[in-house]
């Protein structure tokens, strides 16, 4: 039996193409009120994009799809079709610049490559545009520092593509360390699944910047750090290599273990060639437990009093609403850029580990 | 909400006493046979003993409790009158030499403190009697070196207390990796609860040998190593401590992460203030997830496909006969002294680790 990234993923069909509306009218008491939506462009229309985000914005309440970004021409063609956006909202990458001036585009979605996020996200914020931008959001501390600084500069907001943070299951973990006032003491998080096409580009260091750990364990990452709400002291890291040929250029498994100034432990596990999605936080009487815990759908959730029996929902289309309210509403959020640059500084913790052997400061 | 060591791992009440019967007429055909039952003695009646072996010993079918050693006169007069021990097969640690000439007795099952394992398995194998020894064997590889090669000179047999070798579920997760011919690519185990009374000899180097690691993590080290079937390569680990006080003396942390020559990682847990009791298995497509884990009763066990729904044993009453069908038939067990040594070699390799900071070779 062979296993997908999709197949293990994602359990969503394909969108229906939809109408987009710009604003829904509202009664509100004697009146009508326009909720506003912001258009969002999709840069980078690879599976992700169309698989997940496209047909999400059909379902998403502050936020609609406004614009593409592709190098493509079918794609453009395709998009166009499927999802009714106007000649004049489509991009490609030689005139993305010339976005600033498309008062119908509010937010630039960056879904490329990881080391083409930095070059966009920087010229998203010089367009005056807000800016989401798909996990990890660079591949180094620096690269995420200059983001920060540039939507800074630009007034524009800058969101991180943490889905989880919208996610009924994974809110409840950041909350349960409040539920008895009991710190967790212990953080258990692990995601692995085979990948698939030997060719594809999260094997190349140039686009991807590194393997499982970028991709799946920035998941576990995370976890860990907004269950116990706590930035790690030191991490260490162990990474274990089978096939020296598909992952001659990024890391196959890294297992690492991080310690957090309030005496909690955490241990992890990443890999491109093992199954493994599950994420467990325990108090030193308490527990819960989520598996599978990072699929786009399907979460399931116990804790040591039973099923959690939380619903499942559109994970995308909520975050790009969460995102979208945070511009609309001047809301502060937790998948923010400084969210992104937190987790880069353990990840290069977690290389600069692996390179020294010992435990490193993070 | 306090947990005790009680409270997590047993469910089981107290034995009653019943009618020592060292054998059983059974009618085989047109005669009757007599299976052989082994006479046991305990050596060390504390909790374990008490709570967990001696009631097991009445439901046992291939052994019985035939003796007790102690150095508590009160604790010798309770046993006896309720598990109606002649005073003959009552011994304290002065005579307990003399236990060589008593045929009552073919096993001598040591349940003290784990520093004193090794003299008395020396002193049983001595007395030409066969060993039961409780985990961890000995506090060091030298110990269970002297041990194995003690038992052989004298020409009996040497268990481990490992249990769970006679556990359905742990035996389903030993024979996992066969059933589609798939390797086991990644095993996490960890077993942790806060220990109560800090004046306990658990907490003491002299008695204990080490913490957390010698009296729970090894049970994590057994699933990695039974579930994979392999000896690992090196281990990395890492401790941490957040109370000095009552761990001056031992290991209250420990994480640890292992090699294994056919390409598997184990990422494994332990502590004395957390709480955390699970075993997972995977292979790249299927998985194997057992929780509570290492309990005395109430395992319960899932995969993949769905809950195992195996029964619930008494793992002390199926292991004890286990062993005593070992010595009756003369068959061999993977529970051997040569088990606990491996175990033990292990375990000096991660607090080898957790000492130079860099991974260590097994």
């Amino acid at each position: 039996m062979k296993y997908t990234r999709r197949k293990f993923i994602s359990v969503l069909g394909t969108g229906s193409a939809a109408l987009v509306l710009p604003s829904i009218p509202k009664f509100a008491g004697n009146f009508f009120t326009v909720d506003k939506k912001l258009g969002i462009a999709l840069v980078g229309l690879g599976n992700y994009a169309a698989r997940q985000l496209a047909p999400s914005l059909q379902e998403t309440s502050r936020c609609y799809l406004s614009g593409i970004v592709t190098g493509t021409p079918e794609k453009a063609e395709k998009w166009k079709s499927q999802y009714n956006i106007p000649d004049q909202n489509i991009y490609n990458y030689e005139n993305f610049d010339s976005i600033a001036e498309n008062k119908s585009i509010d937010v630039v979605y960056v879904v490329l490559p990881n080391s083409m996020h930095h070059e966009f996200v920087l010229k998203a914020a010089k367009a005056g545009k807000h800016v989401f931008c798909e996990k990890p959001m660079g591949i180094s501390v620096k690269e995420c520092e200059e983001m920060i600084e540039a939507c800074k500069k630009a007034g524009v907001r800058l969101f991180v593509g943490y889905r989880l943070h919208s996610e009924p299951h994974h809110k409840a973990a950041m909350k349960f360390r409040t539920k008895d006032e009991a710190a967790i003491k212990y953080v258990h998080s692990e995601f692995a699944f085979k990948i698939g096409d030997p060719n594809q580009w999260r094997l190349k260091k140039s686009l991807a910047g590194g393997g499982a750990m970028m991709d799946l364990g920035i998941y576990a990452v995370q976890a860990a750090r907004y269950s116990i709400g706590e930035e790690p002291v030191h991490v260490a890291a162990q990474e274990y290599k089978t096939d020296n040929k598909k992952f001659s250029e990024v890391d196959e498994t890294i297992l690492w273990q991080m310690e957090f100034p309030g005496g909690a432990a955490s241990n992890s596990f990443t890999s491109y060639s093992s199954l493994a999605n599950r994420f467990f936080i325990s108090t030193e009487a308490r527990w819960m437990e989520l598996r599978p815990a990072f699929n786009y759908r399907g979460i399931k959730g116990r804790t040591d009093k039973g099923d959690m029996n939380l619903p499942e929902i559109n994970q995308q289309a909520a975050q790009m609403d969460d995102f979208s309210k945070c511009i609309i509403d001047n809301l502060t959020s937790d998948a923010s850029g400084e969210e992104g640059l937190k987790d880069l500084k353990v990840i290069e913790a977690i290389y600069r580990s692996i390179k020294t052997g010992k435990k490193e400061k993070v």
